[in-house]
């Protein structure tokens, strides 16, 4: 039951997502934000909450959002998916590191035909899943948002919010043009991916130098790095060798890319990125997703990335990798 | 006035050090440690002390030596170049980080003929001597050597000791050959380099790796190092860059000279290389002598040093650099 939304999702006509059961795996700021989105444009939506539970059971969910606040007093909070049962979408949230407990709390959640889409960081996620649940139910996306949790149940959207999203096994079918208009129908501007392939390594380009030099250089945020010629030089450098393994990889990424990232960060301030914030936390980083996936995947394709490699093996041991 | 020194060198026969003024500047570990060498075989040797100064004066110097212990109870200590006066040879082992300071503190010492030994870390040093004082007067070595200031005048030496000496201007010359013999006559290996250039770009073939990649991978020992695969990698990388940027500079080091470095540095078990032990105190470390000159250089002769300049670039920020 949701109580004190409004069905927006039911202007979607024809939309084979539109009575959809969907499961949120991952409660931390993307997936609780991009859930609540959902729920408050009524759809039945299933969170899955660890040490949130009881709070969110109690007092919903709250949303601090430059587009409007919003609340959601009651949701369905469970603590456990095999209580949630199968779903048609699950959407997976949680940290990369955790992955490895996927394929155990997956499991109660499928059944035929239900599609799961990852939106967590980096590269080797979709198909870590393809492995285990099968390449045809996977679908990719990135979402584009300056988000925190603030307490539990409680999140902050400072900016943005959008999701572009694509197929694993190809060019987009219905079922991700369905998405697209879903989450746009509940408020989230929403994009088709030809290829989620390009889209993350276009993602990368960014979270590699800056959710890494920010890391490496001792704890500094991107104005930091912006503003000492040497690391802004090593951060270019860095989108280089991106470039060359998504080229290699069969993704053409421009030179001028670089130099569009290079400004959109000037504009930030002292934004300090997601895996700064864990690691100053003490928490996880998703090392291998950000930076050894990729890096792999350019010494297959033998493009040298001398600096990648010399980030990942510093940041494997400055970091809590798992 | 010595007391309690055997005067070893007087045994040097028509060596020009042997009735020579010998000033150590820089009573760290490495000028305290071989200037007392020098002092406890009857050279007259004075020392230029800063904090140290009214313990050193009181008590003199301990040398606590895996060749045996021995004592100073007495030396010539001074707390200003103008008292010591012009010297005849001059040993510079001050940190590089405080360089600046050399230009005034040596003119003092300084006469016709006063030759300058610099025993500091990295490269540069002996060029910026020579820019102040006349590249004429100047020779360089290098210290092989474990060694560790304990106290105020207390020095241990834990391993080795070698000093190789040579001239910045090019082949040796007789001063290099006598201060070769007046080390060896106090007791301390030493040996003749025909190239200086050629002494500190094989030196720094391990500090450049070592004292480098154990700082910025967190303040890890060099067994960890070498315990990690990646980082041991990125270690023999970088001597690779420096073994090309040397040849470009015209000294030849055989690829093999990776293998040898490898090889001695795991017998060293878990040992903190100096620069490591000042970051983890919080001193200056010589971020430009070890790392920003050799790149300087390599860069000058377009010899493409990813891993170097990456290093320097985040060591800049993490340490202290003056």
């Amino acid at each position: 039951m949701i109580i004190g939304a409004v069905s927006m999702i039911h202007t979607v006509k024809n939309n084979g997502w539109q009575n959809a059961r969907i499961a949120i795996v991952g409660c931390g700021a993307v997936g609780t934000y991009y859930g609540a989105k959902l729920a408050q444009a009524g759809a039945d939506v299933h969170f899955l909450l660890r040490s949130d539970y009881e709070q969110v059971k109690k007092h919903g969910l709250k949303i601090h959002c430059h587009q409007g606040d919003f609340e959601l007093p009651q949701v369905q909070a469970y603590q456990s998916s095999a209580d949630i049962g199968p779903c048609d979408l699950i959407i997976v949230a949680i940290k990369a590191t955790a992955n490895d407990v996927l394929p155990k709390v997956l499991l109660p959640l499928i059944k035929e035909n239900t599609a799961i889409l990852t939106l967590q960081n980096g590269m080797g996620n979709a198909e870590f899943l393809a492995a285990h649940f099968g390449a045809e139910r996977i679908m990719g996306g990135a979402c584009f948002v300056c988000i925190n949790r603030l307490a539990p149940g409680v999140v902050q959207n400072f900016q943005h919010g959008l999701i572009a999203l694509g197929e694993l096994q190809g060019a987009p079918t219905q079922r991700t043009k369905d998405l697209v208009e879903l989450w746009k129908a509940s408020g989230v501007p929403s994009q088709l991916e030809e290829s989620l392939k390009a889209l993350l390594w276009r993602k990368l380009t960014w979270n590699v130098p800056f959710n890494g030099l920010t890391i490496a250089a001792g704890g500094i945020d991107v104005s930091g790095i912006l503003a000492d010629e040497n690391l802004a030089k090593i951060a270019r450098k860095l989108m280089g060798e991106l470039i060359q393994a998504a080229a290699a990889d069969g993704v053409k990424i421009e030179p001028s890319y670089i130099d569009f990232q290079m400004d959109r960060t000037a504009v930030m301030g002292p934004y300090k990125p997601s895996s700064l914030i864990d690691f100053l936390a003490g928490r996880a980083v998703e090392v291998e997703a950000i930076w050894g996936e990729p890096l792999r995947r350019a010494l297959a394709k033998k493009v040298p990335a001398p600096r990648l490699e010399m980030l990942y093996a510093l940041l494997r041991n400055l970091c809590v990798v798992s």
